[in-house]
């Protein structure tokens, strides 16, 4: 049998998967009530925006009055994704966002190359800059991400060495600057991975760096999460992004489009279902998936919310 | 790592769980079509209809023409559902279907009394007169299946005592009879499972009577499909019940409908991925899933065929 974790952690990135996204204007309102719903889930990490160029994610361009805008729930760590010093600081201008600094790798020379139009060697330049200015500034750098970890629509596979190495990378970075790596993210940004290469690579990065805490940031594009999710359960893994109802893609439209991540009240009812706690309330989720569909404005693929949850079914049974 | 099998048999459900299900009539030449369309992807078995009482199941009132009207593939096996007598000599009289006996266990007493109104002494007595009739006949009994396995919206969990002892009523059945259990079916009829408990319950099975050959049949009613047969591929299955496109639930129906099998294409993707023969073409079983949905008039819940396959992404990059 699988060496599950009892608990673990997810980190909602949902609204800022979704909105993002989405093709349709969400009013800022819409963007508020569904963040303030999460609040009242039992997530402890929620991301609520991206202060990026609204030039190229107009979605985003109400980042500040969103952020400004929610609720503030005492116990709940709201965040923000940045790419520069300009978000960073659009960050910081926000007193309840936790900020963090994150180094971002990318195994995938392709991508970096027709992306984001960079050398490896350039991308590491811009990774010790974005730590410097952090550490100027005193905001901690916790995080490495590694984009596209398990495969790249530009690149094709990646093989498992490529990681090793950013890995490695990651690790240096953070060491010569005397930073902690609190978090270092496995991300399936196009959805290239399988339950195989899950557990494959992180038994090899384990077999390396055996304290080293993993994240998994698993894309459902061919309908794989869950299944991916439960490969990383059963190596023990604890911590996983997750987005309400799978907001940040849209299946149902005509283009073959990419889908976004596990969707949080799946995982969560897969993970109850085994005896994993969460520490959110599923049927709350359920309620924030509905308000989901309804801000965006059409149905979204997660399941649950539209089967309804076996605790529901067991209670309902209890109750008759 | 797990040990998962080399190759895979995989049993088409999709036309006659799909056809049961939809709502709206569908002309019999598009039922043909995608049957047709599903003989040439490599399937080697393919449960094309259902002769059952066309009052209580509208969609089947054309099963004969049906499954006199296809396209009969050399080397694929195609069969159809019954549950009586009159059913099992109308699957008979076509000469290219292949017919086997199959016994029904219910370890959910509500769900037998509710729906089938029989008691378990009664069920036992109606899968004896069944074998009875079918060894009368000349139909070999192969098969045994345990509906809702693992929990049943009637009876909420199900205890793995209680499926372990439907194990044993079925030898018993077929040791008294002289007939060999070719395949034992653990159907997650209602979408109970998880895969912990599906590790768990083949497990236990296994502790008992090693070489039964297990078939897993999962339904996907809240997104767990593919993880539960990757936690069953992980056991070392190898026997998988699907269904093209997803066919047999409508989860974009207001109402909060059970889902379909899991989704073949998804299934073969999965496999493909992690290495796993299953005899099938990947693309051809996406051309096919697309048949099913304009045969259906409305989308389906299979992902690859809407993100396309990873192989596809490769043989396009190699072209380039």
């Amino acid at each position: 049998m699988p060496d599950l974790p009892r608990r673990i952690k997810i980190f909602e990135e949902g609204p800022r998967e979704g909105f993002q996204f989405e093709k349709g204007p969400i009013p800022t309102e819409a963007k508020i009530r569904l963040i303030d719903a999460l609040s009242d889930t039992g997530l402890r990490h929620i991301q609520i925006a991206s202060f990026v160029d609204p030039r190229r994610v107009p979605g985003m361009a109400d980042a500040e009055a969103v952020a400004r805008g929610i609720r503030v729930r005492p116990g709940v760590e709201y965040s923000a994704l940045w790419m520069n010093e300009r978000g960073l600081r659009q960050a910081l201008d926000i007193p309840h966002l936790r900020v963090d600094g994150k180094v971002r790798l990318y195994p995938s020379g392709s991508f970096l190359r027709s992306n984001l139009q960079r050398t490896p060697e350039e991308n590491r330049a811009k990774n010790v800059a974005l730590i410097q200015t952090c550490l100027a500034i005193g905001v901690p750098v916790t995080e490495a991400s590694i984009s596209s970890a398990f495969g790249c629509n530009f690149e094709g596979d990646i093989p498992l060495p490529s990681v090793l190495a950013m890995v490695e990378e990651a690790l240096q970075l953070f060491t010569e600057h005397g930073c902690t790596l609190h978090h270092l993210i496995l991300a399936d940004t196009m959805a290239w991975a399988t339950p195989l290469s899950v557990q494959r690579m992180i038994g090899a990065i384990r077999t390396r760096h055996p304290d080293l805490p993993l994240r998994l940031h698993l894309h459902d594009t061919r309908g794989m999460g869950l299944a991916n999710a439960f490969a990383g359960l059963a190596m023990g893994i604890d911590l996983f992004d997750a987005s309400i109802a799978g907001l940040g893609g849209c299946p149902f439209a005509k283009h073959r489009a990419a889908a976004g991540n596990v969707c949080t009240e799946d995982l969560v009812s897969m993970c109850h279902e085994m005896g994993i706690d969460t520490g959110t309330n599923l049927e709350a989720l359920v309620t924030a998936s509905e308000i989901a569909q309804q801000v965006v404005g059409h149905p979204l693929p997660g399941r649950v919310a539209q089967a309804g949850s076996l605790s529901a079914i067991r209670e309902k049974r209890r109750a008759a």
